[in-house]
C-alpha cells in the first residue's frame, strides 16, 4: 500500500513539492505500525516504573497504563486512524493517548526518548521473532525425523556432485537435515540471549537525571538485564544484523533441501512424490506437478541474504550515537522475518506430506558399482592390504564389471581371483547395498541402527 | 498490506493448514498488480496482432482490446477487485475481462503464455523505471550545474582523506557529481537499449505453432525487435539484474554526497545550510538541524544493492527455462526502483535548496598550508628543480611557518632565501587560494575558467 | 604469498610492533606489482608529454622513457627486488629508475601525483581485463554455436521447474545460451566505452599548473579522452565496480549452465557425457565421472560477486576525492578478473569436449505427454475452439491416456472423439516430438529451421 | 604468487591447452597449504586412533606418526616441495610420507576420506581463528578501557546526526565500544562452542565399516564430540559461515569507531590527535596527518562481507553430501581472518597511540544548546510540568539566547521568568557541561561515577 502509494507519487516524474518528498522518505508509519504492541508494552511498562519510582503519581500511571490498552485494543480491532503526519507509530500512539486521557499523556515521556523507545520496541518485536524461528525450526525438524523413522532404514543413493558414491539410509538423509536444522535452534537460542538487554531508560543516549529503575522495566519485559552502556543501547543494531545472519544460514539450508526436492521430482529421478497442495499443475498435463513450494522456498535465500546486506551495509561506519540512516532496520528485518516463517511453514508442510518412492531409490542406490568402497574395505579388513592397493584392486574390478555389462555382485569367484588369487566368497557378502549400509557402524554412520539411535537422541532432545 | 497480512498469519505459529501457507507464499497478486497497465497494454498488443495474422477475427480481438480498456479503468479507479484464489495480475484481469466479454476471452491467449507475458510484462515496467530514473538523474544534474554556476569561483578545502590538500573551487566539486551523475546517465541508456527486446511470442518456452507476428507485438510496445530466442527470452531476467547494478552505482554517488552533507553540516564543518524541509528539528533545541533526509539518502545503498544481492542469488544456478523462484524478481525491483526515485528527488530537492557557507568554505580553504603544493611547483617550474627537491624544500619552509605559527605567506622572502637562495618575491603570487585555484589551468582543473567550460558543455549536453 | 606472510605474523597473536602492523595493512606492493606494465606505460606517455610540451627536456625525457625500459624488462624477466618499505608499485618503479638514470627520474611526477597515476594505472588494468572478457566470451559463444550446429535439429525435453513442458531442440537450448552471452558481450563493451577516459594529468585532485597536455597523453594510452574533472577522475572506481557488475551477470549465466551440465551428467539424466579432461574420476570407480569443473565454475558467481559487494561497500559514503578505502579495489578487482577468466576458458573446454547423448534427450523429449501443447493448439487452430476451451479438452485427453499407460499418440480416432467429437484423423500430425518442433515456426522458435536462422546471424556476427 | 601465475596464464587469451585450464581451476594446493599443520594434526590422530582400535599395528601407526613429524618440519622449515599434481595438501603430505616411510603410509587413510579430512582440517583452522579473534578483540577492549580510565570524566558532545545532542564523557563514549565489542567476544565463543563437532571418521559421507573410534580421535584433537551424521558432517560448512558472520558484525563496529576517528582527525573538528606510527604525511605539508590507518580499516568490513556473500552464494541450494562448489570456501575464509586479524590489531594500536585533545572536546561539548535537554528535565521534576510543556518552554529560552547570540547559561533569571514565572536560580545549577553529565546517574548513563562503574566490571570479568 505504502509502495503503491509512493510510486504513484514518485513513479513518473517528481510533481510533488519538497514537503512530500520529505514525508515519503522520512516517515515510517506505513511499516513500523507493525510494532505497535511493542510500543504499548514498552510504555506501560515504563509507566509503572515511573510510579514506583514517585516520577509519577500512581493515578496518573494509571491512566496512562489504561489509556494504552484502549490505545491497542483500537489498533488491533482495525479502528485506529494511523497518521503519516505524525511519522511513526511512537507518536501516533501518544498523541491518540492524549485524546483519551489528556494531560498525564504527556507525563509518559519522563526519563525517556524515542531512541531508546525504538531500540525497545524493535529488540521486542525482533524477541518474538527469534521464538517464532525457533518454534518454526523445531516443527521442521519432527517432521524430518517422522520421515526418517518410516524410512530408517530404506536405502537410496548417498551422493557427491550429484554422483552416486555409496548407499546409504533414507533415514540418515533425513536426519542430516535435522542436524543442521538444530544447530539453527542453538544459533537462534544464542542470539536472544545475547540480545536480551533492554535499551529502555538510555534515554535520548545519555542516560537522564531522573531517579528511574532500569531493572524493573527491564524485568518487566522479559529483558535478562539493562543495557550497561546508554550510547551503545541507543546506537546498536546488532540484534537485527544477528537475527539476520542466523536467517540467512538456516535459509540455505532449506535452500539445499528445497534442491534436493526440485531434481528428486524430476521425471527422471522420480525420489519422491509431493503432495498437490505444494505443487502446482498445468490445465493441459494433469500428471504434471511443478513443485513450486520447493522453488519458492529455495528462492528466499536471496531475500533474507538481501536483507542482511542492505541492513550491514547501512550500518557501515554510522558515527555514533544514533543516525536516521538506521530507520532503514525495520523494513528489512520485517521482510526476511515474514518470509523465514513462511519458508519454515512451507517446508514443514511438504516434508510431511511428501512420499519417498522407497523403489526407485533402492533401485537408484545399487547401480553405478555403488558398493565398490565396501569392496575396497573388505580387501583392507580382510586381506590386510594397504587401503591405496586395495584402491587398485578394486578398480579392476569394476572395469571388468563394467566391460560385462554386469554388476561386481555378478561377477564370479573365479573372475575376483583372476584379479587377485587371494579374494574368497565372503566378499560377496558386502556387495550388495543393505549389506553395505548395515555395515557401515561407525559413530554417525549410516547403518539403520546407528540412526534409529540418532532419532531417538532427537526425539528425546525436543 | 500483504505483509501486514502475512505476519498475522504466520507470526506467532502456523495455525493456517498447508493450503493457506501455500497460498500465502504462492500467490503475487499482492505485488505485482502494479504490473497491471502494463499488462494490460501488452494484451492489447497481442490482441491487435492475433487480428491482423487472422488468428482472431477483428470483431472478438476489437471486444477483447475494448474489454481491456474498461478493465484498466476499474483497476486505475480503484474500483477492481484483486483476488487471491487468481494468483497474480494476469489471471485477475483475464478473469474480469471474461465477465466484461464472454467467449473470446478464452482466445485471448493463443500463441502466447504465462511465461512470456510475465517477462514482457516486467520488462516494459523496468523499461519505465529506467526512464524515470533518467529523468530524476538529469534533474538532479541540473541542481548541482545551478549550484556550480553560483560558485564557480568560490573557493573550499579539497580533501584527501577528509585532510585539506589543496583550495578547489565550490563550483569543481559541484561538476565532480555532474560527472557521476553523467555515467549514470549513459548506464542507464545502454541497458535500456540492451533490454528493448520483446519476449512476446516466446510462447511457454518454444515458440509457438500459430503464426503470429512478433515484430508486430514488439513495434508495437515501444520494443526495438523481438528477442531472438524463446528459451533464453521466458528464462531471462538480466533486464532486472542490469537496473539494478546500474541503481546501485548511482545509490553510491548519491551516499558519498550525503556523506559530505552530513558532515558539513555539523556544527564543526558548517560548510553548508539544509533547508528546514530537508531537516527535521529538536523541539527543545530551535536551533538545531538534523539532516535526516541526507542520511536517509546515504542508507539508501544498502536496500538498493541488498536487492541486487536478492535476485543476484534468486538466479545462480537455475536451470532453463523459467522456475518458479524467479518470481522472487518483481518485490525487490519494486523496491529498488521506488527507494532509488525517492533517492534522487530528495537529494535534488536538498541540493536546490541548500546554502553554502562560501565564507567558512574560504577560511577551511586557506588554513593547513594547503597552497604548499603551488609553492613545490613553483619551484619547479622557476627554478627548475627536480619535483622530488622540491617537495624537500617547501617541506622545510613549511615546518619553518609551523614553528612559527603563521602562514606560508606570512614568511618573508628572507626566511624561503634561508630555506634556498634561488627563490623570489614571485613566490608570493602563487601561494594566496585564489591565486593557487586560478592557476590549474589543465583540462578538468579546478580553475574557475575551466569550472565555467565543464558547465557550459553540461548546458549543451542537456 | 603476502597471505601466509601476514598470517605468520597476525595469526596468533601480535607479537610485532605497530610499525609491522602498519606496514602490513598499508602496503600494496604485494599485489599491485600486477600493475607494473600499466605503470609503466602510463610514465612513458607522461615523459613524452612533459618533453612536447617543453615541460622536460627532450633529454631527460629520453632517459626517462629509456630507463623505464629496462625496469619493465627487468620485471618481467623475475629480476627485480620488490621492497614493502617502497609501498607501492610507483614507488618501486620510481626509486628503481632513479638508481638507473639519476637526477631526471626526479623530474617524472611533474604535473602529476599519485592519485591520477594509480587511477590510471588501474584503468589501464582493468580495461585489459574487459578486452580479455570480451575475447573469453566470444569464444565461448563460437563452442556453444559449433554444439548448436551439430544438433540443430535433435529433440530435447524443454524444461520449466526442472519438468518436461515442451520438446525443443538441442540447438536452440545451446543459442539460448548464446543470447545470454551476447548480452554479456554488449556490456562489457558499453562498459569498456564508458570507462575510457584518461584521470591522468588530474593530479593530486585540483589539476596543476604546468602547461601538460591530457589529450596527448589520454591518445597514447588508448584513451578517448581525458576525463573532465579532476576531482572525479582521482576519486572515481565505477570503472572497476561497473566491471565487477557485469563479470557478475556473466558468472551467473554460467552458474546456470554448470548446474545443467552436472543435473545432466547425473546417473538419472544422462543427457551429456563430459570430456575426462574435464572431470574427475575415483580411484575405485573408473566409470565414475565427477563434473568437478562444472561445479567449480557454478561456484565462481560467488566470488565475483562477493568482490561486488566488496568494493560497493569500501565505496559507500566516502567523501571526496581520494582516500586510503580506495587501496582495497584492487585485490577484489584481481581475484574476480582471474576467476572470471578462469570460468570462461574452462566453460570453453567443457562446451568443445561434451558431447550429447542424443537418443537420452530424445526419449526424455517425448515422456510425460509433452506434446500436450501441441494438442490444444491444434484444437484451436483446427476447430477453432477458444484457448481456455482446448485446455480443458486436451487435460481430459491426457487424463485418459495416463489411466491407460499410453502415450497421446496411441490413443485411438475413437478415444478422441470420446472426448470431443470434432476431432480429426489429422490431429496425428502433430503428436510426435518431431513434429512438434518442426511446427513452432514462430520468429525466435525451437523450430530446426529457424535455430538454423539463429545460428547464421551469429556466425555472421562474430 | 598463484594469482600472478594464473594471470600471466589466462590473461590475455587462453593460449594453454584444455588440461592445464583443469588444473588452474582445479588445484587447490597454492592455498590449502596453510592448513597443513592441522592436516598433519588430525592425520596423526587418526593413526593413534587407528593403532588404538587394533586396525592398523602399533610399528606402522608409530612410523606413520614420526613420518608425519618429518614432514611437517620440512614444511615449516621451507624445504617442502609443493606440487600442483598432487592437487591439495592432503595428497602432497601423504606423497611425502610415503616417499619417507614407504608402505605403511597406504594404510594411514584406512577408515577416512579426503572428505571428512579436509572437513577436519578446515574446522581446526577455523578453530584456531576464532581463538586469535578472540585473543584481538579482548586485547582492543583493553585498549579502550585505557583510553575510558583516563578520560572518564572528560566531557565532550555526544553526538545523533553528528550534531551535538547532549554532553557526554570521554570515557562513556569509549565504554560503548566495549560493550559492542564484548558482544562479538561471545558471539565468538558461541560459534566455536556450535562448531566444536569432529567430523573425522565421517568418511566419504557414510561412515565406515571399520571399527574406528570417533570419541578418540575427537577428544585427541580438542573436539567435544563426533559429529552426530556422517553426512552432514562433510557437507557441512556452518562453521565458516558463522565465522564470517560474526567477522562481519565485528568489521561493522570497527569501521564505525574508524570513522569516527577519520572525522576526529580532521582539521575542522581535531578531537583527536593520531600518532605517526598509524598515520601518513604528506613530504611538503610536514604537519599533516592523514589517518590511513583508520580508513583502511574502516574497509575492511567491505572485503570481510564480500567473503560472506561469497561463500553463502556458493553454498545455495548445494544437494547433499560434497560438492566440489565447496572447495571456494578456503581462500574467502582465509582472506578474511587475515584481515580481521590485521584491522584488530591495527585498530589496537591506534587507539593505544591515541591523543584526545580533552580541551577541544570539552569546548564543542558546551557549544549548540546541548544543555538544553538538562533544562528541560528540571522543568519537569523542580516544576512539575509535563515533558512535553517542558520542551515548549525550553524551545522559547533557547531561541531567546540564539537571538541575542549567548549561551543559556548567560540569560538572566529575569530572561528565564519572562518566559516562565516559576523558573529559580536553582536552574543554573544544571545548565554546565560537567552538571549536566555528572547529573546522569541513571544506570548505564554518562556520569563518570557510572562510566568508572563500567570499567571496573570490565576490569574484572576480563
Amino acid at each position: 500500500m505504502t509502495k503503491d502509494t509512493s510510486n504513484q507519487m514518485w513513479g513518473g516524474r517528481f510533481a510533488a513539492g519538497p514537503d512530500a518528498i520529505m514525508e515519503a522518505i522520512n516517515a515510517s508509519i506505513g511499516y513500523d505500525q507493525r510494532m505497535a504492541a511493542q510500543d504499548i508494552e514498552g510504555s506501560r511498562a515504563h509507566a509503572a516504573m515511573l510510579a514506583k519510582t514517585g516520577i509519577l503519581t500512581d493515578s496518573d500511571a494509571e491512566a496512562i497504563r489504561e489509556g494504552l490498552l484502549t490505545v491497542l485494543s483500537e489498533i488491533e480491532s482495525g479502528n485506529f486512524e494511523f497518521s503519516a503526519a505524525l511519522e511513526d507509530i511512537h507518536m501516533n500512539v501518544e498523541a491518540r493517548l492524549k485524546d483519551l486521557i489528556g494531560e498525564p499523556a504527556g507525563r509518559l515521556h519522563t526519563g525517556r526518548s524515542r531512541n531508546d523507545q525504538v531500540a525497545t520496541d524493535f529488540k521486542l518485536w525482533v524477541r518474538d521473532q527469534i521464538d517464532a524461528a525457533i518454534d518454526g525450526i523445531a516443527a521442521l525438524i519432527r517432521a524430518f525425523v517422522a520421515q526418517a523413522e518410516v524410512g530408517a532404514d530404506w536405502v537410496m543413493p548417498g551422493f557427491t556432485h550429484l554422483q552416486t558414491a555409496q548407499p546409504v539410509t533414507w533415514g540418515h538423509h533425513m536426519m542430516a537435515y535435522v542436524e543442521m536444522l538444530g544447530r539453527d535452534l542453538t544459533r537462534f537460542q544464542d542470539a536472544r540471549a545475547r540480545m536480551n538487554e533492554s535499551p529502555l531508560g538510555a534515554a535520548a543516549l545519555a542516560g537522564t537525571s531522573f531517579p528511574i529503575d532500569r531493572a524493573m522495566t527491564a524485568e518487566a519485559l522479559g529483558f535478562d538485564r539493562p543495557a550497561a552502556n546508554s550510547l551503545d543501547a541507543v546506537a546498536d543494531r546488532d540484534f537485527a544484523l544477528e537475527f539476520l545472519s542466523a536467517s540467512s544460514i538456516c535459509a540455505m539450508h532449506l535452500s539445499r533441501f528445497a534442491e534436493e526436492l526440485v531434481i528428486w521430482s524430476s521425471a527422471q529421478f522420480r525420489f519422491v512424490t509431493l503432495s498437490d497442495r505444494f505443487s502446482t499443475g498445468s490445465s493441459i498435463m494433469p500428471q504434471k506437478k511443478n513443485p513450486d513450494a520447493a522453488e519458492l522456498i529455495r528462492a528466499k535465500i536471496g531475500r533474507i541474504f538481501g536483507a542482511n546486506t542492505a541492513l550491514l551495509m547501512v550500518m557501515k561506519g554510522l558515527p555514533l550515537t544514533y543516525s536516521k540512516d538506521m530507520q532503514e532496520d525495520k523494513e528489512q528485518v520485517f521482510d526476511a522475518a515474514d518470509n523465514l516463517m513462511l519458508a519454515l511453514a512451507a517446508m514443514e508442510g511438504m516434508v510431511k506430506d511428501m512420499t519417498a518412492n522407497r523403489e526407485s531409490l533402492e533401485a537408484a542406490a545399487g547401480s553405478g558399482f555403488s558398493t565398490a568402497t565396501d569392496l575396497a574395505d573388505w580387501l583392507v579388513r580382510a586381506l590386510n592390504m594397504p587401503f591405496r592397493d586395495a584402491h587398485h584392486v578394486t578398480g579392476t574390478l569394476v572395469a571388468l564389471a563394467e566391460s560385462r555389462g554386469c554388476d561386481l555382485s555378478d561377477l564370479t569367484l573365479e573372475d575376483m581371483k583372476g584379479v587377485h588369487e587371494a579374494i574368497t566368497a565372503h566378499v560377496f557378502d558386502v556387495l550388495g547395498v543393505h549389506n553395505s549400509v548395515a555395515s557401515r557402524l561407525s559413530y554417525g554412520g549410516t547403518a539403520p541402527q546407528r540412526v534409529r539411535e540418532q532419532i531417538a537422541r532427537w526425539k528425546e532432545a525436543l
